[in-house]
């Protein structure tokens, strides 16, 4: 049954580029038209870039106000003309990455389509979408689950396949953030073998439980590719979801020969030196990646549904709580990935 | 402990193209030259094609007495000089295609470079190959599981990776003989769905029970494409192991759009009849496949080791019983691979 | 300068599935929406295909009376609200599967989305097509040159790229229709030698005047495979461009090891008998395959640019004349593509 | 015709890490044993790596003295037992990395195989390799012109299909040494847009001359990318062999949505900062590369002798000038590849 729709709804702004600058503002509802379907917004969930964007100057020349946010799950309540692709009921999630359909992105789908800015993000109690901009939701998740999925699990998914990941491979990721945990999730999913790294040990407790073959504790380690070196007789890892950015050079000690480095972050610095001969040497590969086509969405959410995985979802917030939930971000104190409900 | 080197062994041999032809001869020991190892064989397997060489000219020219097999595994007695790669007391398996390390084979390698035809096969009781031309067996198999690793496995394991297969894909495997259940068994390790075919309602039975998701008797559904489509929301298979050869046309209609076959055998007949708009039309592929190279035994190795994968072993023979060996092949009523033990 | 923008136009509709049913009326003319730009047709051209839909019940259950032709090149004369990838005055070409971008067309796109069936034809003399689905036409082309690239280069330019053709490969393309003499020009860019096959030996010594390195009749030999082995020193072709998809056969016969055939077309017949031991024992490749994405598109339209490539056009028809320009295309006398002038 | 075998052959040895270490010593002759060819040595190429060993403790812990330099052309004068690969008289290239036949070499390949460092070089007047490990040499090279492939070509070549260049990318090249300029010649083979960078205007001449399309000093414009930009309409490069190392961070900077760097050299430094969001943003790649396959090499010889193409030899020097080749190869002032005649 179709929500019904009201005219005016509520929308969280950004008026400065600080969390103390978010709020809520009304604005109308607008209307779908041709090829667009209206969500009623359900639940979003935080990334990284959300905060670098908000405090950050992640985003040089955003103008303000802006609409935070990228990851949202909504349900449709009206479809435009000329839409065959969902229907009123349908829960959907909208492309991080707008019009992004398949293969690679263009530099312009790149630089000013993406949600959350430079375009309005998911904050919106109503939201226009295209129709096939959008893909269905997994039926098993719950609403703030299956908002986990268009930058973080699809970033984790895209890494994995373009390293060819593959049965009996060793792969590190990098914390316990959202990317990290699917990143575990996935590569289990795929038959390899998954070594965590964490600043925390009880962290590294939970992600084991959560599939992971084992941790280091970069604190304790910070020459983690000893260890790595050590669990992989010699071999190094073959994939690594660098999601620090600054510790390329860490990753590439930690390497197998031949070996892929998908970098997707950069919490730990925007900035890396390079040894020359540790990529010559091994043939090794860096490879700058994000989150993935709605082709590739729409076969992760395959992968999910039969395998009926469920996304790590620490603390969710009421969407009035949003500061505190950029606030719980920005601590680092998070599993998995941080929710806000409507 | 290296087992004792005696100067007479007994080898397998064929006299004439027939089951009939079988004898057991004695032949003088060799001795390990210059990069070489020398083995003392403990179990082989049969496939498919070693019936085809033996009693259907598969392999034109070949010249009498050969020995037959393709598949074995054995100790390390003696290594040669310059040999860093075994040590004695290691058990090793000979590469089916001898000389081929990485990438694609050569077509020398291809024609002329195979175990069981028309190199001189395994059925010996010790056998000489070149140090590069094996690898180590996963420590947990017995002698005749590590067996059935070099043509078997590895043609599934290459299909699988060389059609990219990803968690979510439906994968169709023809038959429930060796490569088909190792298809199984890596394709769910894959995090795969799995549609087995089959002419027997019992075998079906067996390989759910090994993780396939589903089966279907080919005799009751010759069209056999609708049960896969049905599963499938109509979507098809996103990969097939064409192991039948001849019912190429019945696979096009059960793949997805832009689906991947992996043609390894000819189990059903030698030649196939293709309607061309069902290749053009989804933007399917045909590819012809064999084996694997050395690295990608390697890697198939880590992923059972690390998985402690055990293969289906049907009957095991000793070797003086090698007749029946390959009367059970020719019934088809085995289920995963028919042994030999020395 | 935009040209005025009349309330009227002529479109070319087929009647009956026969050339004999192709007629002019007038319709409307539309104005450009939300995104999309009006184009004024300069110029089309014929594919093989259009003559299988008006006449060989190609594409089942096409309502009439429909507007035939896939390629066409117009100019922008007006554009709808937040268009920004094109301004009035600009050439373009719209794509043949509106909606693909980048990657591999989705099922519907390629099942639905293609224009000249299912999705109305060029022949137009004003013309619709959303802002994202056309590129910019080649400055240096003519219009009926221009008209040429959407389906039949840009086949011929996807096939060998998919085929990773590199300097040194030999290439054997059948025919000397649109897709073939592309496959000529586009391979000597990239590096490679050419075969041609035709039934002509006039045809033949023309497509050697434009680059091709041999050509054999395939008439004086059905057995073309041979020369072609002899041509390569008993390699065979490494990537053959099939058009006339029954030949497949033949095609394996002179593929080299690891070789690809890109199967685009069935100007011989729609079904092909394939021997799987000549797909497997070289482990050769048949992919279906068509046209490209956008992206493809503008790939080869800078290569086009670059090289100042000029398309092969036979005969130009006036509109008024399509009948006369199908007859033409049914005679097979074409070497080339045959234009239609607006 | 076979030259005579003598008993004794001059050999060139390092005694120390320097230039003035190189001297030239007698020893005895080697005879071809089983699977090996001897060849009489006719020429060899200098390639920076040459110059790092000998002078920069490029490969740590090798012992003295050993025999210098990677790239020679030598004729068979004896084959052993079981080669049917060559026979006496042909003109043979020893692979670079022994024993790397297709695909990716093995770590111990890569570490331990490689000639003039570890395994001893070409400057021998008689040379063992196994027969596997040789390739024919271009029938219309001279043996100097032949003795430039295994290292330098085959970098150029591989770093160019590994970024899967097509007609109408635009390449960039770094300088004008060995690797650099068969950059220019393969890229130009391929259709591209070749961009060389230099200190010297002169040098720039030259190669446009050679084939490349512009040139930019990058004394002049240390910010390169900038003209780079402006040569491709902003858009960048699409692929840049990076032989200098240290300045991965301009070439990012110059560097196309998507491009690709292939990382082979270290002439500028061997470390290099790299900021993250320049790879991540456009979602660009680099690639550690070195030569390439026995698979590979018979490719490009393929190209090359199909094109008739002839290397760029700078200076050739007399063996017993071999300090003065390095002299000028540290000078700098080469332009292509410094030869050394037996």
């Amino acid at each position: 049954m179709p929500t019904e729709l009201r005219s005016r709804m509520k929308v969280v702004e950004a008026r400065s580029f600080s969390i103390e600058g978010l709020g809520i503002v009304e604005r109308p509802v607008p209307q779908a038209g041709r090829g667009e379907i209206l969500l009623k917004m359900k639940a979003a969930t935080l990334n990284y870039r959300d905060l670098a964007v908000l405090t950050e100057n992640y985003f040089p020349n955003l103008p303000l106000p802006y609409v935070p946010l990228s990851d949202g799950c909504g349900e449709v309540i009206q479809v435009g003309e000329g839409v065959e692709r969902f229907r009123p009921g349908d829960r959907v999630l909208p492309l991080y990455t707008q019009g992004w359909h398949d293969g690679r992105p263009t530099p312009e789908q790149r630089a000013k389509r993406t949600l959350g800015a430079p375009l309005p993000g998911v904050l919106q109690e109503y939201m226009l979408v295209p129709a096939e901009d959008a893909v269905a939701a997994p039926a098993h998740l719950t609403d703030v689950e299956a908002a986990t999925l268009p930058v973080a699990a699809l970033t984790a998914w895209s890494v994995l396949l373009e390293g060819r990941v593959k049965p009996g491979d060793v792969i590190v990721v990098q914390g316990t953030g959202g990317v990290a945990l699917f990143g575990v999730q996935f590569a289990k999913m795929m038959g390899a073998t998954v070594i965590v790294l964490s600043s925390s040990d009880d962290k590294l407790q939970r992600v084991k439980a959560l599939g992971a073959d084992a941790g280091i504790n970069y604190h304790s380690h910070p020459d983690w590719h000893r260890p790595v070196r050590e669990m992989t007789q010699g071999r190094g890892a073959d994939l690594i979801i660098e999601t620090a950015g600054a510790t390329l050079s860490e990753s590439l000690s930690a390497l197998a020969f031949g070996g892929f480095i998908g970098l997707v972050g950069f919490v730990a610095g925007y900035e890396a030196t390079v040894p020359i001969r540790q990529l010559v040497g091994p043939l090794n590969r860096i490879q700058g990646m994000t989150t993935g086509s709605r082709t590739g969405f729409e076969a992760m959410n395959r992968a999910i549904s039969s395998h009926r995985l469920h996304p790590v979802v620490d603390r969710i917030f009421d969407i009035s709580d949003i500061s505190e939930a950029f606030d719980f971000m920005k601590s680092g104190k998070h599993f998995g990935k941080i929710g806000i409900q409507f």
